[in-house]
């Protein structure tokens, strides 16, 4: 039997997982892979920190020992950040190495070069963990869904948000008590930006778009709105308005134009996404073949992110036994252009507080009749501050068209407030 | 651009499908595997009919037409049936030549024998195609969640009864009825016993067991029954019991026990399989790394199913381009036991007519008490007719012990009839 030496830059969260993977299911790893798999060296900041798996890893904090090391056939980075670890891969790639990366960060803003690199050296790289956790979606991408073109995919890749999200829904609390609550238990990061506004997202989607759409997208290309303005007020509305509110990462290709945006979204009740809740991600997608589809499962957390890790570890043991590297080629061989930010065409919920005198909604209504804009519903609701507070859902329209109509209320006198603006996602029927 | 060459055997529902993607797809396809692929032949029963598609592939009643082409890299078996089909594949192997199938029938009676002769000829044996239509289960199971220890998997994996019972529950209709629509509108065979009564989801079970568990389990080992005796009776007590009824393909490993069974079973309407209707298809599944994760689609069709066989044909083409054959071991190490079926762990719902008397009630219970079963809810209904009708769901009890129950009922003078006797199944609680 085969020996395969594993040397891992990072040894917390998910490089714990792996270890547990690693040793739990051996045997089964091992009949798998027809090899013997095992963890030599883990790079860590602190030698002296206690840390579990660790009796028969041997501990480093100079990752040239495990770069360096010839008997190392895959390394496996789940150190995060961006630098140094694209140098460290860089580095591992140039020694021949197989690398596995679960950095969604450094793929979504250097992914081509490592790409590259990978090619130039002969290896293969990959990063099943890098989104959604457990979920299988990049092998979905990259293998079992090719005889497809893929027009479009959306996706619930942050858990956090979600969790925050179905929480305000299920329990009818407002956002800063429940990211607190967050916090607290341990699913929110003490800086929450990252996830709440919906960066974390980006970068995972900037990963999906590349792969379903064979172009480069990088998460600076990806439009980005968080949910840190989602009120419970907006959530109830939805409901009455027969949906739910869930950050949503949205990638569409049409006719060669593509659209990539992570923003809060007013999705339908009876849409497949709609009943993921707390901490599960899923991704909806449609391919010109396949239809409709989707995966689900738990999107973080040591195991499922291990069992990623672990599976990628396989199929590169099983590339090496067959004597094949670089099997799966980084195929970006369109160069699609993106669609303006202007020309986005969605549904918008918009929330309003006007005065409540003669005249008022016929003159917001002539503001986006100006603009071209019909209403698909409207709920208005009196206060008892001869204010009204207005809820307006448009029919699909342009950004450029909704823009207009906000100027126009923007600058109108019996304007008190505009709480929220929020888009629609109403495509996909599954299973409805 | 090297050519890749493929020949069909069968050019119906499926191989039409696969030859309108290679078509439509070409672009993509050719850059995502660095390859020219074309269809050269396909053998069809009548040289005569006329067909899409057929103008640039050659057309044959002979396979040894394309099993004896040296020019043919990849034999694309979608005619179906076990004989003379087995033959051609294993001749199609022992020529050297890569093979996929969307038999399942086959691979569920000779899979051992058809993986044994890849192996011995290093050639490819992929079959995506044969489970499910386009979700890539078959690559998750053999590929993505190899890191993992599965310990349950269910699938809703028979579109035609998924449809027939999902209209009776929508539309409070009878059985007889609702199939007969489903025959005329193309849903169910003119002879519909092999799905109504669950024998392709045992087919099909049968394959995904195997690959799960990682040991043979054939078609025959399958316990099955259908869902010929749901009636829209059963189908409303299930609705005020929160569940639906859904034929599942349940498989499990309990230390190393294995149990495969297709029943019909009330299933709790939070369960994520609960939500799959009409001719859907999804498998939802546990891990022990993983946890839960559910995938779902189209199970059925011509572009589904030909999506499966094409990113087949797609991945084998990248293993040719790399020099690696076999990359996939057929890897049945373990040997597991079958779990005798009066061993089968599961509450039951029974549906029973007795005379509206004293004590029958008792009596009843005592029944099951014997047996040592206890009750989950109990429904009882008065009928104009002195007679009651009564339900009972029990918590999970033996099979054995059921028997006992329904053998001192079935001998007691004050029971009418035994309506009917359905499995419970409420492991999984996915996105709840």
């Amino acid at each position: 039997m085969k020996r395969i030496v594993i040397g891992l830059l990072g040894l917390g969260t998910v490089g714990s997982g792996v270890a547990s993977i690693l040793r739990t299911n051996r045997y089964d790893i091992n009949c798998r892979t027809n090899s013997d798999i095992i963890i030599k060296k883990a790079l860590v900041r602190n030698l002296l920190q206690d840390r579990p798996y660790s009796e028969d890893i041997q501990l480093t904090d100079n990752p040239f020992d495990i770069l360096h090391d010839p008997e190392i056939n895959i390394v496996v980075e789940v150190m995060g950040g961006i630098e140094p670890t694209r140098s460290y891969i860089l580095e591992a790639l140039s020694q021949g190495k197989n690398v596995i990366t679960a950095n969604k960060d450094l793929l979504a803003s250097h992914g081509s070069e490592l790409f590259a690199a990978a090619d130039q050296n002969g290896c293969d790289l990959y990063f099943e963990a890098s989104v959604a956790g457990g979920i299988p979606i990049i092998a979905a991408l990259r293998q079992s869904l090719t005889a497809n073109k893929i027009s479009s995919l959306i996706g619930i890749i942050n858990g956090t948000t979600n969790y925050i999200l179905s929480a305000m829904t299920e329990q009818g609390r407002d956002f800063d008590e429940v990211l607190q609550e967050a916090q607290e238990l341990g699913y929110a990061e003490a800086d929450p930006t990252s996830d709440v506004e919906g960066l974390d997202a980006a970068r995972k989607l900037a990963i999906l778009s590349t792969l379903a759409f064979n172009t480069t997208v990088t998460y600076e290309q990806v439009f980005v709105e968080g949910i840190s303005k989602v009120s419970k007020a907006d959530i109830k509305y939805a409901d009455e308005l027969d949906c739910v509110i869930k950050l949503l990462a949205i990638a569409k290709n049409e006719d060669g134009e593509i659209e990539v945006r992570v923003h809060p979204a007013l999705l339908p009740k009876k849409h497949p996404l709609a009943t993921i809740n707390g901490v599960f991600n899923a991704i909806y997608l449609v391919g010109d073949a396949l239809g409709e589809t989707m995966f689900y499962g738990k999107g973080a957390g040591s195991l499922p992110t291990g069992s990623a890790v672990v599976s990628d570890i396989i199929q590169i043991v099983r590339n090496m036994e067959s004597g094949s590297k670089g099997l799966i080629n980084s195929s970006c061989y369109q160069n699609f252009p993106l669609k303006a930010v202007d020309d986005f065409t969605t549904g918008y919920y918009i929330r309003i507080k006007v005065k409540d005198e003669p005249r008022v909604f016929a003159n917001v209504a002539l503001f986006f009749a100006e603009a071209g804009i019909s209403f698909h519903s409207i709920i208005q609701k009196p206060r008892p501050d001869r204010s009204a507070e207005i809820v307006l859902v448009t029919h699909p329209c342009k950004e450029r068209q909704l823009r207009q109509a906000l100027d126009s209320l923007n600058s109108y006198s019996k304007l008190d407030k505009i709480y929220n603006v929020l888009r629609l996602e109403t495509s996909g029927s599954l299973s409805s």
